[in-house]
């Protein structure tokens, strides 16, 4: 019954459980003014505090008598219609929900698959190796023709892998870690090349950066990918300002893709107008060219149809969904996908993290200090208020922010479940959660910020050379 | 009063005049059937043939009673609001008037300014040496900012010219020259260095072409720009799919134009539409780029403010106003201009000449059997329809193409004085003037043709090598 009465509760907005909360905290004082039998009223506590429960669940925030939530009824333009419905693009990541992005929905209106426990089976099977946890976890949730990609690399024809970033910063926080992480698994797995487009020239249309910043971005954010780990005879990191200026296949291949995608084509993908610069309305042609082979000559030895495998967070899709469109129209493969969902802010899942506020997450130059401040500071606790009604009626692991970061970088899965169970029993508290995260991610940022200091400018330079790897094609 | 009767008749459509004779026509049978007196039905004949020569004029064609003027009555769609406006943008040339373009006009239309005897005498002291013939006789007859241009050479500060050309087939045509004829004779009076754009991506986004096609395109086009004589020491020639793949500095300069131009003012000045493609809607600022000395970095010593002068067809002057609004915004010179007219048709002023058929002008492989027979058979004459005729009132040489070509091809301007003088006193025959142009043409297209079988590939190769120039910068 709790259970039907959550789903219920589910398609309402914030607005409305407010509303529900306040109706039902009224029907208990009356209940309790005409002295009702007592098992009347209790139903009617019980079913309160069920209500204050979902509508911290859903809106993040503590109910207050009085104070209907703000910022969701701002995002939702107060309207209803629109209330569960998650915005997804490359630019607006918004939900109205603390457990996040319905992401099951999202795979529904992109038209995507599900990544299932078959899929997982034969990722296992083809590599001999139990898979990535962000697979395991469903932290990569979505594809498009992954079985093809297993299809060719079980008849041994090679494919390539193809990522990437948005330069704006400088600094990275753990969440853009997530791409490279499982990139750089999935090179090691498949062994095969990987490209990684650092998209300077996008940075430079979309912010108030000149192209000298962007590009200085660019070539910092390659420090910090190349301290995840990534060999160097394998791997080749490239600026969009440079890459175009020294490639023989890139800009051939941009303005193939420019040539069969119309205006309108990514006013309907992208939300362009009429007022959008040039730059914005051709920009989804560069994202979309290092999909094709050709792109990178020096690498591929001008082979036209290697196929190609991106590891991206699902906002990214719509470049590709446009790029797959394309491709068979100018003879060139469709390139695969593997989705992930949204890391999380630290105040909750309602967002992506934000690189250009410094308490939405933890950095990768973050001291121990800091890091343990701001988890104890900022990270949403799905706890209850005191540690009697925690003991009690346990933390509630679907909200809880500390729990989800756990389930991005905690390897060890035995004690994850263990930690979920006396989480959600009460068992385990808020504060000694929170601990098991900053013991978690201290040291790994810590190793991180160590592999960084090795990286010297010459190894960028090597990194962000155009020329051939260690594969023959 | 004739001429007061001109004018009026320029103000009708080639419909209404059309009408006018027809009407003219039947006073005169009228008159004849009335047996009215021998002055009326005298002048009521001069007026009839006052009118067939204005009808000629405005058209193009011989008046034919029954026949009404076709092409040109879907050009104008028939309305009269529109009949004495020319459409100029850099894909469509029309006008109605067999003299062409009114080009006073397009100065207004355009915000460009003149080309007068003060600007010309101004360059003649400059560069000590009589001004081109393409000066001297309006062929250049509008700038942007040349007196700018001037300033900056008296004051022994550097320039350089921006010339192109979009390579939509093998075979140019002699109308194709006059850019090249013109920036070469500029390249060596104010000896500054020259680059000349091979938009071999614009043909590819425009026309049924592959990229390897319209690359093959640029470099025959190359070779037939370079039998024009140009000094591969002071001469830079590109093709855009090349050279976007091989410039430090192309594309950062495309990227910033791509930023501050909005579709709303693409849409405005080339009249894209939603359905047109992103690389259509974004190309303007490829042809833009090279205005800027950082576009050359290997030219220009990576110095960004050397100021540049585009000497191009009036149809192109829309991509360099949209250069110039942009220019400031980025932090660079606006580039100068000098614009010329469009060179005519075999057919007539009405159009450009068109690469795609043959009969419309004289191509730069055309043996003299060709040129001769082209001449002869598709050269609108401006002369009368019988030799009687044409002694008693001359031929006009305001609409005579042969007439036109020579204005472009003679040098002797006391002979093209007296040719003029003799056609237009009926004193030369149309036969006459056009053996004139074949003798002509005749040996400038196989100098050419000489010149450009000793161009080799390696040479193409040199001219476009990015490399630096014989200039400091």
């Amino acid at each position: 019954m709790a259970d039907s009465l959550n789903c219920d509760l589910k398609s309402l907005s914030p607005l409305q459980l407010f509303e529900r909360v306040t109706e039902q905290g009224e029907k208990v004082r009356a209940l309790k003014a005409g002295k009702a039998p007592k098992d009347e009223i209790d139903a009617a506590v019980r079913m309160l505090l069920s209500l204050k429960l979902s509508y911290k669940t859903t809106t993040g925030q503590d109910y207050q008598a009085g104070l209907p939530p703000r910022d969701l009824v701002l995002i939702n333009n107060g309207t209803t219609k629109e209330e569960d419905e998650d915005f997804v693009d490359p630019w607006t990541v918004q939900t109205s929900n603390a457990k996040g992005v319905d992401y099951d929905k999202l795979i529904v209106r992109f038209g995507s698959s599900k990544i299932d426990t078959d899929l997982i089976n034969r990722i296992e099977r083809a590599i001999g190796q139990k898979p990535h946890r962000f697979l395991r976890r469903g932290i990569f949730f979505s594809h498009r023709d992954m079985d093809q990609i297993l299809d060719a690399y079980e008849n041994k024809k090679s494919f390539y892998l193809y990522t990437g970033r948005g330069p704006s910063s400088q600094a990275l926080h753990v969440g853009h870690l997530i791409p490279f992480i499982f990139t750089k698994w999935l090179q090691e797995v498949f062994d095969v090349p990987l490209v990684i487009q650092l998209t300077d020239d996008e940075k430079y249309l979309w912010k108030d950066l000149t192209t000298e910043r962007a590009h200085e971005y660019a070539r910092e954010n390659a420090k910090d990918i190349i301290a995840c780990g990534f060999d160097v005879n394998k791997t080749f990191i490239f600026s969009d300002l440079d890459y175009l200026g020294t490639s023989t296949g890139f800009y051939k291949n941009i303005v193939k893709v420019q040539k069969h995608v119309t205006f309108n084509q990514v006013k309907g993908i992208f939300g362009f107008t009429d007022s959008d610069c040039i730059g914005k309305i051709s920009f989804p042609a560069i994202q979309a060219a290092p999909s094709f082979s050709s792109s990178f000559p020096q690498i591929f030895n001008g082979k036209e149809n290697i196929q190609c495998l991106i590891p991206c967070a699902i906002d990214q899709d719509p470049y590709f969904r446009m790029t797959r469109d394309v491709a068979p129209r100018i003879g060139q493969p469709k390139p695969a996908l593997l989705h992930s969902v949204f890391f999380p802010a630290l105040q909750g899942a309602q967002t992506k993290m934000s690189a250009s506020d410094p308490n939405s997450s933890i950095f990768l130059t973050d001291t121990p200090k800091q890091i343990k401040t701001k988890i104890n500071k900022h990270a949403f606790s799905g706890g209850r208020d005191t540690i009697e009604e925690h003991r009690k009626y346990g933390g509630n692991c679907d909200v809880d922010v500390s729990f989800m970061y756990l389930t991005f970088f905690l390897e060890d899965d035995d004690r994850l479940e263990q930690l979920k169970q006396a989480y959600t029993s009460g068992e385990l508290l808020t504060g000694e959660l929170k601990k098991v995260l900053i013991e978690t991610l201290q040291p790994l940022i810590a190793a991180h910020q160590e592999r960084r200091k090795q990286v010297t400018d010459e190894m960028v330079k090597q990194f962000m050379t155009p020329r051939k790897l260690a594969f023959e094609f």
